[in-house]
C-alpha cells in the first residue's frame, strides 16, 4: 500500500510509472455488465435485500451448478461489497473473541489484519515448496494438538503466490476441517484465472465449508465492490442478522449489473482478458529468471508473479522503492505476504497489458544491468 | 424488519400495502447524481483511495465550511459505504473490546446490535418528555460515576423520534464527553431535514467528536450505500488502515456520483422532495391525535412519526401486524427501538409521496373505526 502512494506521488510528479504492484484487471467491466448498470440507473433504486437480490442470488447458484456442477440453494448465497464485506461477516458469524484462524503463509495481509480487528488470533504456519505451498491435514494436526484451532482459511489460486491447492489436496483439507468440526473458510476469488491445473470448490468436499468470491477478479468489477459468500446453512440466518446490522444492504447498481456478469457476451470479453494474463504469464515464466530473480513459484491461476531478489537485495521493500525510482516499475514487497522470509521476495502483478508488461520487463532488465 | 418481510409478501400475493415502515426517501437521487453516474461508467473505475477520492473528501469539507461555518481538512474526512461502514469504523477505531457506548432509548436499534457484534457494550439510558428525549451532562455524569463509560452516541435528527437536539444542549453534551475524556458519537445522517428548531453539528463544539452522516436520507441516495464520517485527526490514521483491511474502498461509480449531490441544480431538487415531506409531516400531526394516537413526538426533523397506540393496544407488534393486513398500511413497532416502552409505540416513515400519506391516514381512519 506504501508503494502504491509512492507511486501515485511519482506520476503525480510527471514519471511514467508501470504497475504491477495493485492486484487489479486493467481491463474495464464487460460491455453487458456497463449496459445493464446504464439499465439501473434509470430505474428505482433503494435498499435491497440485506443479503441481496433474489436474481443475483439464483445466478450465483446457478453459476455454481454450471460450473463445478454443486447444486445449492440461493438462500445460501449472500450478495457483499466485495470479498472484503464477506470476511467481514464470516469472521463475526462464526468465530468467537480469541478464535484461531491457521492461514498459510505467504499470504494476504488482510486476513490477519482484519482478524485482529475483530478480536481473534491469526495463527500463520509457514509454507514452501514441499508441499507446494499448501496447508496440509498434518500442519493443521500439529497445530491444533498445539492449541485447539477455530478455523482454517486458505486462498486457491492465493495471493501472492498464484499457486493452486490440486483438487486433493484441497478435498483433504476441508475434510479434515471437518473431522476436527471447525470452520474452513475457502477465498476462490481468483477462481476463472487458472493457467496450470483445475480449479475445484471446497463446496464439492463439504457443505459447511465458507467460500468467499468476488466479481473483482475474473469479471474485472474492482470498483463495483460486489462479491458474495456461499454460507453453510447453519450460519445464513446469523449472517443476515449481521447484515441487516453492518451494513443494511449493498449497491444495488452494482448487484443489477452483476447480473449481466454472467452473460455468454461477456464471457467472451473477459475470456479474452484471460488469454492477455496468460500472454504476460508467458513472458514473466521465461523473463524473471533471465534478468536474475530465483525461486520463482509456479503460477497456476491469478495474476501475481512471485519471486526471490535475494541475488539483487535482502531487504524487498528497498529493492522495490528503488526499482519505483529509477526504472519507473512499481511491485509489491514480499514482506507485505510474509514477515520471516519476504524479505527477499518480491509479487509483480501482471494483470495489465501485454505492451506494459513487456516494458516493464525490458526497464527492470535495463536497470539491473 | 420482520415487518417489511411480511409487507413484501402480502405484496406479492396481490395486495396493495402503503409503506410507512421503511426509512427510505421515496424520491429518486437528483438528476445530475444520476448523470454523474452515466459518466462514470465511460470512464475507469477501480479500487480507489481507502477514505475514498480526494475530489469528493474535498466536497464534503466545503459542504461543512458552507453550511456550518466549520474549517475541515479534506484529510479528516472519510467516504464509507453509507452510515453503516463509517459506524464499523468508528467502533473498531474508538473502542477497545468491552468498552461501554451510551445510547439514548428510544434509538435506532442497529446501534446497539453492531456494538455487540463487534463485543461492545451499549449502555441505553431512556430519554423523555422531561428533556425532551435527549441524554444530558447529568444523565451521563449519573452513568459514569455507575461504571466509566467510554463514549455517548446520539442521533439529531433521531430515528424514530424524529426528535432535535437544541444547539445548547447537543454543545453542552459533547463538552461532556469532552471533560470525561470518552469519545461522542454524532450521527447526523437526518441533517437537511429539519422542520423546526436549527441543526448544529457536533464538530462546531468540539474536533474530537466523530460525526457520521450519510447521502442515503437528504440526497435520496439509500441504494448507493455512500456515506461518510469526519474524524477527530488522532482516528484519522487508524481508520486508514482499518478500512483498507476491512472494506479495501468503496464503490466508484458512487463516489463520482455523490459529487454531483452538491450542485445547485440538485438541491433544487432536494428541496423540493424536502417541501413533500413537510407537507406530509403536517397531515400526520393533524390526523394521528385525531384518530385516537397519542403521545405524539415533536417532529423536528426525519421523516418520522412516533406515537402512542395505547388506546388500542399495547401490544405494538400485534397492532401494526393487524394493520398491515386488515388496513394494508406498514409500519414500525415501537419495541424495536425502545424494548422498555415501545411496546405501545409506532413509527410512522412519512418518506413517500402526499398521496399514500393521505390515503394511509384514511385506511387507517377507517379501519379503527
Amino acid at each position: 500500500m506504501e508503494v502504491l502512494g509512492e507511486a501515485v506521488a511519482r506520476e503525480r510528479a510527471g514519471h511514467r510509472v508501470i504497475h504491477m504492484e495493485v492486484g487489479q484487471p486493467g481491463a474495464p467491466a464487460p460491455s453487458p455488465v456497463i449496459a445493464a448498470a446504464h439499465q439501473a440507473l434509470g430505474g428505482p433504486l433503494g435498499y435491497t435485500e440485506s443479503l441481496g437480490i433474489r436474481p443475483l442470488r439464483e445466478a450465483i447458484a446457478a453459476h455454481y451448478r454450471r460450473t463445478y456442477g454443486v447444486d445449492l440453494a440461493p438462500d445460501r448465497v449472500a450478495i457483499t461489497a466485495g470479498s472484503s464485506g464477506a470476511f467481514t461477516l464470516a469472521f463475526l458469524a462464526a468465530f468467537a473473541p480469541g478464535a484461531r484462524v491457521a492461514l498459510p503463509t505467504p499470504g494476504y495481509p488482510a486476513y490477519r489484519n482484519l482478524l485482529g480487528a475483530l478480536g481473534l488470533e491469526a495463527v500463520e504456519i509457514e509454507c514452501g515448496a514441499d508441499t507446494r505451498w499448501a496447508l496440509t491435514p498434518e500442519m493443521i494436526a500439529r497445530a491444533h494438538a498445539e492449541r485447539p484451532l477455530d478455523g482454517i482459511l486458505v486462498a486457491s489460486p492465493a495471493n501472492p503466490t498464484g499457486t493452486m491447492y490440486t483438487p486433493a489436496a484441497l478435498d483433504a483439507l476441508v475434510r479434515a476441517a471437518d473431522d476436527l468440526g471447525i470452520w474452513f473458510i475457502s477465498d476462490e476469488i481468483y477462481h476463472g484465472l487458472v493457467h496450470n491445473g483445475v480449479q475445484a470448490t471446497a463446496l464439492a468436499s463439504s457443505d459447511r465449508a465458507i467460500v468467499v468470491n468476488s466479481f473483482s477478479k475474473y469479471y474485472c468489477m474492482t470498483g463495483w465492490r460486489i462479491g458474495w459468500m456461499v454460507m453453510p446453512e447453519v450460519l445464513a440466518k446469523p449472517i443476515d442478522r449481521l447484515a441487516q446490522n453492518l451494513t443494511l444492504s449493498n449497491n444495488e447498481i452494482s448487484q443489477r449489473a452483476a447480473l449481466a456478469a454472467f452473460d455468454a457476451a461477456s464471457t467472451v470479453e473477459l475470456e479474452a482478458v484471460r488469454a492477455g494474463y496468460a500472454e504476460n504469464r508467458a513472458l514473466l515464466i521465461e523473463a524473471l529468471p533471465r534478468l536474475g530473480f530465483t525461486d520463482l513459484l509456479p503460477i497456476d491461476g491469478a495474476f501475481y508473479a512471485y519471486a526471490s531478489c535475494a541475488r539483487f537485495s535482502n531487504d524487498s521493500l528497498d529493492f522495490v522503492r528503488r526499482m519505483l525510482v529509477e526504472a519507473g516499475v512499481a511491485a509489491t514487497p514480499g514482506a507485505d505476504f510474509d514477515a520471516a522470509r519476504g524479505n527477499a521476495y518480491v509479487r509483480f502483478s501482471f494483470a495489465g497489458t501485454r505492451a506494459d508488461c513487456a516494458e516493464a520487463i525490458e526497464r527492470i532488465g535495463q536497470w539491473l544491468r
